[in-house]
């Protein structure tokens, strides 16, 4: 499948670049009968909105959505829902430098050869802009989500080398800073380090975590439909996720056996190694999974280089940029998990005879 | 798509259960005019072979592949190749107390619960023994991709809290041991290692790293279709997967930009944290991939669990079993990384009209 | 998609040439919980048997089914089903001749000039024993929609130009005679004009129609997953299919509005010149899909054609053929008829939020 | 795949309702490297706007299409192109009274089983202005096709019983009336009889052939993603197609294999009976396609139908309505063939291993 559509049953296509005149998207297998309106969607891409912060690009842009098509006096319709987003301050003046030279740590080189031409203008198809239509799908796939009592709680368990405490855990605290950092402590000390690093020029990456609550048993079609299998394509999608990994993830690597099984007990499994997913498939237990975000490629300081004629420069990496993109990645990884646990709920229909039965009545 | 189908061009069906009849694979969108053989596909199935050494289950299978078409006179004629290995050593009688029974680590429960019913012999679907059919088509893929130049490099760089070190590796030494290490110092720690689980009826995980040389510049269809994406599901779809990560993977989270950026030179890139990927595309570097897995779940010491009915009981796992999974599953992480690689090769032949240009030879 | 899969969530795989060692489909997508045995499938493989009359190739093979996997106890386990049935007649010595020379009205030149290579034994790969495949998995779909109450009636409205007499129509005589025609004169009739082929060397064509009762409404997915969309590519699929049409077909393109359009009435449509279909969607009406069937391309008497070095020769057709292809089509446009339906069916629960409530329980 | 999603390489997605704000495509796949302007697109949106003759509604659409995005300096980069035409005289007040009653021969009643709601104003999604999506994507296509030479000739071969002759056939003349016959006497006397249509509030259908010439040897997947199989989905996706014929189409059926079969020659096929397609892959001729399309189902007479609630009840259509949509259909038409097309020319690229090395270059 061309790589701008995800799903099987609850699909997203995705558009536009980071200078264009829009970035949209258009979903399609959307179920009929949800109430949706843009109030629904603005809340999540406000998550991902820049200039909330100085650790987030001051470009200014309203991102808001406008909902062209699919629903019909405030519900869905069953048809393909089209939602766009007009770019409003694309100054493409400030990035004229980077038409001629490779931006280490970016897409570049490789969209360059691969296609033979590229929209330098703000890294075109590449930019983070192009999660806006992720972000839009994704507040549809948790508003239908959440009908089934399925909720996320997504932020960031470390920035650079600060990695937040679990004692000191707490839900609440992730509204209350920039960072989405559920532990002041951790927050206050990696808004130190952020601002050390912008001192520097220098950027930041880190980690984010996503635990979703309420899931059914049965989410993930094996052997290569596993749940956790989607879920890593689809948040490994994300510009700047270099790892993923479920429950225990790379630690489970080092267990043993007796420590990494979760033994199962009358209430549920005693403890969740295991992520949430067993043989592929939701077990009923939390969701929980982890990304790791690269630091900004863009920074402003000089960096050793080559031009598209191939001649060794240096660049300085000029304009707006975010010195960590962890904090607006939040709401994408998220978004990104929702997208993939719709489509999986909708496949899991026609898991078995019993289910079918109940839809088309055949009981009666 | 239906859980058991991987790729959009190459493509994969498999199908078969631990203890059924046979286990086997359909290869839909092989190119025309490759020779093979089925002693092109032995070798990898070898590598993944049981009973080969005290560190893997000693069932016996000869796991012998049969190809029933798709060739003619040892040539692929671009038809689907439909492979299967018969299973011979079945022995179900040794699996009957998981009958009743949820085995803590496995995809019991979560099977029976989605589809109400499961076939309990070996696991049935979510056995280590459905990754023949990926191998065996992983064998062709690879094969393929030696056309191009292209080839891959697999090995275990932990075995449980054992690592190999970056100065003693040794690539011609990864044969030389039972676990695939390229390091004869660590592999003799890992061994002793894995002798004390096995004391202990207990288990070990480990890390697989695969690194593929020879790759252009151009694979990977952005924005969900990139490489690493696609790399990403087709790994995690390996039963025992719990992570997986690129380049300098979780560690590149808190590394600054200036570090973790890979400067570009006249010869290529100076570094590698990018793992040979930058925007979902490949970048001529060598591509590296690193996979988490989980201890073998079953363990020969008791463990609390519960019944098809809910009553909490204890589980002690009889039967032939690995201690270790990693070993035998380091031709499972090589194929499913061929497999992604050459539908992604194929996918790229439609990036540029330059390409499709010479093809249908409108150049004269 | 590789062009040997179909479907999206039931989806099957076929594979296997006339003379190779097997023929043989993975269906991947069946719900959990159906009882099944190959006692369900051989029926339908013996419908499409050839050697049952003198208008079939007296070509001899048990076609006996056996299944690989993804049962368990005779019930579907969800997981994929493998069902093989091997070549035991090939005789491939008969088909020596057409290894240099292009067979017209054959898939000879096209799949040599695609490919660069081809099995020209029998056919290879177009030849109509690849049907079996289809078969056998339409035996599961059909197994599946009656558990709707869902049900087919297929047969031949014409042979050459031997049409049957609406007046005529009975359903009882369409197993009465060779030819599956309902309306034993035409029948008669047609025996005549084919025995007259024979004597001349020459084959005949003629049109399939399959009806289908017990639809819900809502079976197909707007736009391009129309159901008479899907219906038609899964039918002309099928290799001497020329045309497809639906309810008036093209008798509708002269037609006035008013004498086209359907009144609906308290129970149902008045007439049913859609063929059950509107807007892509079943309507609750019975399906009317019509297929033309070329005649036979092989036949025994000299043909113009050229060699694959181009030089311009004559070809007679030895070796068996059916004289015409229609009696044993009928059942491959009915199973063509199932495949398609059974997805819709399962595509369809997604439709609307209330379906999905339905099996997630949310109502209590 | 989700319903308004069509194609594996080159892809489109489509969105919008009759009386929405606006209808729209998103084109994933296009290979990057050619040029494309709005003026590339907007002759064939020109071909299919209502108000240009007597014969089309009056409603009065600019129907201009604006380019989101996917191009960059007027080339086309390899990224989503999405196209959005906005609807400027929806007038829905028009369309009130069918709010509460099925209209015959329409989608309404589907619509709402399937979904539980619909968008009744001007039918919603199942509208003929759905199919803007579609024809600007077919621009697209075709403007690729026609880089290999690959060129369409579409127009209507009959109105209601008003059949074109082959004798009078004129290319020149298909768009010297309104009709877009290639025939002057048989489109004069169509508009003869279209005004007879007229003046009794009566509608009439039509036939519309679609010849490609200069199509390479090759293209189609067998078995089901057959040259044929895929056009048949395409075309017969249009709203008011009845029936899809390839070549000699149903009249193959009462022909003789000596009859049907066309010989080959040096030069090519000395007739053209399979319209250019055998065994599912093109043959180097002309394709030869024809679509039956029904008559226009919205009249101004009265005719019998329910309303929600299952009340017998009369209608009586108002508003704008085209009395033939053959002529509006014939670009449409011509755009889904586009679109099958450079599909299956980019599948094609995989067919053999000669045509990889010669794009990645391995002969050097």
């Amino acid at each position: 499948m061309a790589g701008s559509i995800l799903g099987t049953i609850f699909t997203i296509t995705t558009w536009g670049e980071s200078h264009g005149k829009a970035i949209g998207v258009v979903v399609d297998g959307c179920p009929a009968g949800l109430t949706l309106a843009p109030s629904d969607i603005q809340p999540f891409l406000n998550r991902r909105k820049p200039g909330t912060s100085k650790y987030t690009t001051p470009r200014k842009e309203g991102d808001e959505v406008e909902i062209l098509s699919g629903t019909f006096a405030g519900v869905t319709t069953g048809t393909p829902i089209s939602m766009v987003v007009y770019n409003t301050d694309e100054r493409s003046h400030d990035y004229g430098k980077i038409k001629d030279t490779y931006r280490p740590g970016h897409a570049d080189y490789t969209y360059q050869e691969k296609y033979g031409i590229r929209d330098y203008r703000g890294g075109g198809r590449s930019s983070g802009r192009e999660t806006i239509g992720r972000v839009a799908a994704g507040a549809i796939a948790w508003k239908l989500l959440n009908e089934f009592g399925i909720t996320p709680l997504t932020y960031a368990t470390s920035i650079g080398p600060i990695r937040i405490s679990s004692e000191r855990f707490d839900e609440a605290e992730i509204n209350n800073n920039p960072l989405f950092m559920p532990d002041a402590k951790a927050a206050e000390e990696a808004r130190a380090y952020l601002d050390e690093c912008l001192a520097h020029s220098d950027s930041a990456g880190g980690v984010i975590e996503c635990v979703v609550s309420g899931l059914p048993v049965g989410l993930g079609q094996p052997v290569f439909g596993k749940l956790d299998s989607e879920l890593a394509k689809a948040v490994m999608s994300i510009g700047s996720v270099k790892g993923v990994e479920f429950g225990a993830g790379f630690q489970a690597a080092s267990l043993n056996g007796h420590e990494n099984n979760d033994p199962f007990t009358k209430t549920g499994k005693a403890t969740n190694h295991a992520g949430g997913i067993l043989g592929g498939i939701s077990d009923g237990d939390s969701l929980v999974l982890r990304a790791a975000i690269k630091p900004t490629p863009s920074i402003a300081m000089p960096q050793k280089t080559v031009t598209l004629g191939g001649e060794e420069t240096s660049i300085t990496i000029q304009g707006r940029h975010d010195p960590v993109i962890v904090p607006r990645a939040v709401v994408v990884v998220e978004a990104m998990v929702g997208l993939t646990l719709i489509d999986a709920l909708l496949m899991n229909c026609s898991s078995k005879l019993e289910n079918l039965k109940k839809i088309y009545d055949c009981e009666e």
